[in-house]
């Protein structure tokens, strides 16, 4: 693989501002502790950026878009031809990932990684299609191996063209695509080792007996299949989706260059569960920006040690819950730089 | 009571935009629902502001400043000469509250409503000054019954100065006292009929065995006083404290016009817990800013029927929770405001 080097080499943060950082935040005025998970964020963004003023520049996120063979199965709420609709939808502004990001200024970028439609060139899009869907997984694999390497390459070449070189901020992640949650539950199935029932849930709504036929259908593949729970590509490959190989990709390159990660719901977090099996350092500059309602998110989260920012019981993904996080960490690490200590401010610590 | 009238016409916001708030948010281009507490808290925005189009032009923050005799009897784990310490902190922009008001961009006023210290006159510190602290409610009366009427006529007075007639918007309120948790948990227990044990938490941060001490402070002050749990005069003047009373004023004042209220942690939720028991209808124009991990916050809110909306395990107060809380309620007005629907976007809706 070209980027089998660049993976090797995504390194842990330095820890040398491991006790700076943890003494700072102890000594502003406040009481120890008092401010909870913002102080777990800044710390873990002082080591991330090795400095113990974080600072965020550029946001920027990246919606990936791909259809999937394996909706075919009526496994979703949604006919497929949604996907392309929603990509209009969010080209065109009107979606709730345009609202949320212009909202906490969030720079935008739409990937087409496989949708099964011809877009038009046009500003917003980035156009990095492997092919107009993936194939029914039930039936074979969902992409070839050498595709799935390519929807990786396409993740790593957004990250690169968005964010050149020297380049810092934050970016988060968010997904497009009628029947990726069967996708994403397959995956972290495959990853977790976790039965279907587990890790599946109702997606954008579905019954109870559309429900059944969704963990039966994820049951069945990985049965037929039997992915190696090692091997992130084997997994993508039979059970994956080209919008979760491109977030794994840009999951893995923003990690190289320290560039720390907001996940969204089930299936960016499966796309950052790829990457976290690729290099478990790469789980390092991971932020689970909210607990997704959707059943095996949490299952994912966890297998990276992972905590959820916000918990308001959604369940859209377009990377709408990590566009909310993003407001929280940037006030965490204002927290870091901005609060006085009570040195500074001439207040009386605990007697 | 000067303002009794006032109070008594606290009106639940009309309804009749009811259907027409839900009806909107259920065909914007998302799946039903799966914005899950967004959704509520845009279909609540547009009730309070009778408007489909809820917007949040003006956002300020009122934090309360007042000490407590109760302080005498060891239940902090701070000396009492912290309060006005902190105001200081808060006036000279070095406190989490200054940092995350600015992050949100929040206008900030700072109350004296009854610190034991001479503030000068400056920017930004409001004089409401009842009485130099409370007097220790162990041994008598917190304040007098003419005082928790000062208390909360001020923090009418407060609001009506910063909200003239015509300004809508949003505010959030918070608190700094050393003691105050204290304060608010007996309030909780004596408006719920809570055992204090269910109502009282490690505040700034003590130990087991002043833990013990502050029940048992509880305990015997609630036991000695017997307030009537009906009337929130009689709860403030034997338990209370001068910057709760003046947040009940301003929320009782705020709901009055209509204007929304985010609370924070478990003085602020005390603070507004007696608002509610003023006027039920006051409680509708409530946000539960987060959840504190200071035991009793839930217990108030339960009693309201609030849910909180960050939940990052804080337990600092100042409104910092609430701070955060505002973001997210922005964002669900722009949702409700700007967010296509299906027949705007054609894009299918459930099959």
């Amino acid at each position: 693989m070209e980027y089998t080097e660049m993976i090797k080499g995504i390194k842990k943060p330095e820890n040398a501002l491991l006790v700076a950082a943890q003494h700072k935040i102890d000594h502003k005025t406040k009481p120890l502790g008092a401010l909870g998970m913002l102080e777990d964020i800044a710390c873990r963004m002082c080591l991330i950026q090795n400095d113990l003023e974080p600072r965020i520049k550029k946001k920027m996120l990246f919606v990936y878009a791909g259809d999937h063979g394996i909706a075919n199965e009526g496994v979703s709420a949604y006919p497929a031809e949604v996907t392309p609709q929603m990509v209009l939808n969010f080209l065109g502004g009107g979606a709730a990932i345009n609202v949320l990001c212009k909202h906490n200024d969030i720079d935008i970028r739409i990937i087409d990684a496989g949708v099964n439609f011809d877009f038009k060139p046009q500003k917003g899009l980035v156009q990095k299609k492997v092919r107009k869907g993936t194939d029914n997984f039930l039936k074979g694999s969902a992409m070839t191996r050498d595709e799935a390497e390519r929807s990786i390459q396409n993740g790593i070449d957004v990250f690169n063209e968005a964010y050149p070189e020297g380049d810092g901020g934050i970016i988060a992640v968010g997904d497009m695509g009628i029947g990726n949650t069967t996708s994403a539950s397959a995956i972290i199935s495959a990853v977790t080792g976790k039965d279907p029932k587990e890790t599946t849930g109702s997606g954008t709504g579905i019954n109870e007996s559309t429900l059944k036929r969704k963990i039966d259908t994820i049951k069945n593949a990985l049965s037929k299949h039997a992915p190696d729970p090692g091997d992130p590509l084997d997994i993508l490959s039979k059970v994956g989706g080209f919008e979760i190989g491109g977030i794994t990709g840009t999951v893995l390159a923003a990690a190289h260059r320290g560039v720390p990660v907001v996940l969204d719901g089930i299936i960016s977090t499966a796309g950052g569960l790829l990457a976290y099996l690729f290099n478990n350092n790469a789980g390092e500059y991971l932020f689970a920006g909210h607990k997704s309602v959707e059943k095996g998110h949490m299952a994912a989260l966890d297998h990276m040690h992972l905590n959820p920012i916000i918990d308001l019981n959604m369940r859209l993904g377009e990377g709408s819950g990590a566009a909310l996080a993003v407001n929280i960490i940037e006030a965490a690490c204002r927290i870091m730089c901005e609060m006085a200590s009570f040195e500074e401010a001439g207040v009386s610590n605990k007697e």
